[in-house]
């Protein structure tokens, strides 16, 4: 099948039906009516905005969060701001379903009305890069930039952010650190389409520098530091963004997902297939056999998962796994890698180590020979002997890797994520075995599979 | 049997016999006569002096080496002694049975005669410390103080000496670095017996200086300065020499040889024996049954000994053998302990190490993903994953422990001692096996029975 082909396939998948875009454009303009009607009741000066994918019209299909923002004059100020604008957001909200409270840089109200989630954001009725005072600001004017510069290839950045869905490589998010929507539009814009953002990806590497809105002829100085400092932190890709030559679009984006782009971007473009869109279905096998194979042994912590939100659990488990890959190196294992994450209730660390057993007769340091405890030491050994001035003998170690984590977690000798350390404390620890529900993640992570870039 | 009757037994078989003693005399007076008659003929104003064992009649039987050194004036300049020195040595050993030269600070003439060892030792003849001027000076000193001192107990000293070389702690060799002929027969003099020197082995450590020429009374910063200096270097024994306040006679005792000593004089005097003089039979046994008991491997390299007296090979064996504990312990395998020596014309390095082989799968880094090496990592390799810019795959690794060692000693990567380098690099290594003839070595270093402290 030829590119052209997988993307007729591809597009009635992703692009809303026109249904589904009547309802949207239905909510929001209700949504609006509430919005503008609870300002005037509470005399406020606030305009309501909505920004993100669906105000762009460059939303998935069935992809429908709402993203309202309400935005105060520039001269409110910030205090006032987060105690106006939540007030709010909960006389929005209480006009909708439900609503619970959510924190970024400020509290705001997360509602959901007729199936679909809205946040309800203050912000400053920003005009400019000039003007922006908090995080969110700038959303507005990502927005108009969109809309502005988009020209109709509305598709095309769907086929983007589905395509990087697919492969893994979407969301900005700390545990993710792929690419934003806002991040496909602009490459898309740039670019011109779908397919030439994909036949760029070795020269975008190499130009490095992507400057949609100009800045290095309208404010040299500014973006030559956001180049720098960005140069400095090397990261893969430096987009100046089009509303304020201060940030580096791709700021999060890491080398790990650009260098899975990367690949997958050759691959579609050598053997087009949907598949790269909608997740393939990784190879599965056994891991027993993979364990066979590789003369090597699984570890498994299974535990209770703490009640965290993803980007803050997964972040700690993997803090955590590092943690045990240094301690059972320093105690004679060598881990040849590690995974983590959660299945329902319980989370999981797995590590892939050398051997199971370490070796049964270890040295063992005593005190001076001159001392009482010297005497001693030489009465309770069966063989002794000197090194400097201190005995030696030997001790019989008969320990499996498992034995050895047991001790460590007792003693407190790895180092873990603070909100995990409880649960990790009284994990179960699997040898070479892992339950039915575990046993995919097993084995792709024990044959690589998970971060194999290979088809 | 009582430590009496014990020392009764050991006596006969140390004390030298009166046909042996007779011969010694003979040997000795026969050498003078030979040496003032040359030193007459070439006209030189030298004295002749016995020094050592034979002339302080504190030798075993059997053990007959002279030492006759050829004292010079003081005022000779130095190069004149040892030119002068050098012919005279030779012009007396021209008339015994035949020489080599032999080197220490100064070159001197290594001559036998009637079976027996005779170095021909050029000297000052100094009358106290402020004259010495070579490091054998002292040599007539010494000789003349244990003589002033000794009072008869001269079997004594036998005692100690026999003890000591049994236990295998004597001589002050930087590869033994044991008790000193000189240090067996101040230790006598000062406890009065070879019982009481046995009794105080715990007192001595305490008191921790010895100072039988009472320095400390007539010269006492200059003992105190040697005092400090030997205490900061942490020395098991302060004996300040009795003919020299400068100088600890115990400077080259090691803290383990003080050890051995330790436990086998607490062993003999709670169940004397005659082995103890003798050395005892280590317990022998199967050094392929240690392995099986320990779980551990023995890697055996077996090498032609370079042309080296013991003194230089022995510490550059142990240096390799640290080496090679070091690069063992880098590549995976950790080094329990090891061995080294020679038997005849051939040298080992025994090494014991937890495992045979290391784990089959390496995770094997590769080079920077968007480069022209990534790709070819990329097709080369089965399963293929990013971390940071990099790409990494699995590599088969099934490589036993001696396999590793071929390849570190070509890469160089493995500090040797100089002059056993070339040798090692022609080692063959042997794994889990050993000639015949390292069989029994083979075991008392696997079982520890060759630095076992206890019985």
């Amino acid at each position: 099948m030829d590119v052209e082909a997988v993307i007729e396939e591809v597009l009635p998948r992703i692009r809303p039906t026109e249904d589904e875009r009547a309802f949207v454009e239905g909510l929001m303009k209700e949504l609006e009516k509430l919005a503008v009607e609870t300002i005037g009741e509470l005399g406020l000066d606030v305009k309501p905005y909505f920004v993100g994918s669906l105000a762009k019209d460059t939303y998935l299909a069935g992809d429908h969060d709402i993203d309202l923002f309400l935005a105060f004059p520039l001269e409110t100020p910030l205090e006032e701001l987060r105690k106006k604008g939540l007030e709010l957001g909960k006389a929005i909200a209480e006009r909708l379903d439900s609503y619970e409270l959510a924190y970024a840089e400020h509290p705001y109200v997360r509602a959901r009305y007729k199936g679909v989630k809205v946040d309800l954001v203050p912000c400053y009725d920003v005009k400019s890069w000039g003007d922006v005072r908090t995080a969110v600001d700038r959303s507005i004017l990502h927005n108009r930039w969109v809309l502005e510069n988009l020209n109709g290839r509305n598709e095309e950045v769907r086929l983007l952010k589905r395509f990087l869905k697919g492969i893994n490589a979407y969301g900005s998010e700390i545990y993710v650190r792929g690419f934003s929507g806002y991040l496909a539009e602009i490459l898309v814009i740039k670019y011109g389409s779908f397919l030439e953002v994909l036949k760029n990806t070795d020269f975008m590497l190499r130009q490095k520098i992507i400057d949609p809105g100009n800045w290095l002829k309208r404010e040299y100085e500014t973006a030559m530091r956001t180049i720098r400092r960005e140069a400095d932190a090397d990261r893969p890709l430096i987009v100046i963004d089009p509303v304020d030559p201060r940030r580096n679009v791709a700021a999060n984006l890491s080398w790990e997902r650009y260098g899975v782009f990367y690949f997958r971007a050759h691959q579609f473009l050598e053997r087009p297939s949907g598949e790269f869109f909608f997740g393939k279905e990784k190879r599965s096998g056994n891991y027993l056999e993979e364990l066979r194979r590789k003369g090597t042994h699984l570890v498994t912590l299974a535990f209770n998962a703490p009640n965290l939100v993803e980007d803050v659990l997964i972040p700690q488990l993997e803090r955590s796994a590092r943690g045990f890959e240094k301690a059972l190196s320093r105690e004679g294992f060598s881990v040849l890698g590690w995974d983590v994450g959660r299945k329902g209730e319980r989370a999981f660390i797995m590590l892939e180590v050398d051997r199971r057993e370490r070796e049964r007769v270890k040295i063992k340091p005593g005190p001076e020979f001159f001392t009482e405890r010297g005497w001693d030491f030489y009465r309770k050994n069966e063989r002794v002997w000197i090194i400097g001035k201190r005995l030696f003998a030997e001790k019989a170690v008969k320990e499996d890797v498992s034995g050895v984590i047991v001790e460590l977690i007792e003693k407190n000798r790895i180092a873990m994520g603070k909100n995990v350390r409880e649960n990790i404390r009284n994990a179960e620890i699997l040898l070479d075995y892992v339950p039915k529900e575990l046993e995919n993640e097993a084995y792709l992570f024990l044959s690589r599979e998970k971060w194999n870039l290979k088809e």
